[in-house]
């Protein structure tokens, strides 16, 4: 998987778990596009302490992968539901398999 | 919900974040249905140690569900998989929707 994909995912699933200092600045690069230093300018540190800070944050939310495996479920789920919309022939159970990945 | 059950549930979703001592005692309680005081006689600390650790366990992961909501969002995807056992008349479908619960 692209690396920025993966901390994109990573993000989606435990940046609740990061301190709001940590997701400001981890949205800038995944989401934002920024470069370290607009960031570092941006936010009054060094362009190293960026690059830490996200080197930290990735860790961080691999740990909790580890733990937790929520990345690796939602993509067992999502084989399941696209497997359901593949064989049904029914419309509004096809919907409600889509809505589930929406509920996780 | 009843406070056992509810705990029960928690430590499923989170108690990979729990230390192995925590999850040991905190299994003893939940899940072996052990006293306070059997617990307290086994690990070797004060009855009221064990009970301040249940309590701060309690805490982390009601902490944890508080930021991701697994609990929360497991108990949607299940109303949905049960409307899907519900309406739908294709058998294959059923058992695929049931096995989302499992993969959860």
């Amino acid at each position: 998987m692209e690396k920025i994909v993966e901390q994109g995912l990573l993000y989606d699933f435990y940046g609740e778990l990061l301190t709001e200092h940590q997701r400001r600045i981890y949205e800038d690069v995944v989401f934002n596009d920024m470069s370290l230093s607009e960031i570092a300018e941006e936010q009054g540190i060094s362009r190293q302490g960026v690059h830490d800070l996200i080197k930290r944050c990735d860790r961080t939310l691999l740990g909790y992968e580890s733990r937790l495996h929520l990345l690796e479920k939602f993509s067992r789920v999502k084989e399941t539901v696209e497997q359901i919309e593949k064989i049904s022939s029914e419309e509004n159970v096809k919907l409600l398999a889509r809505q589930i990945l929406e509920e996780m």
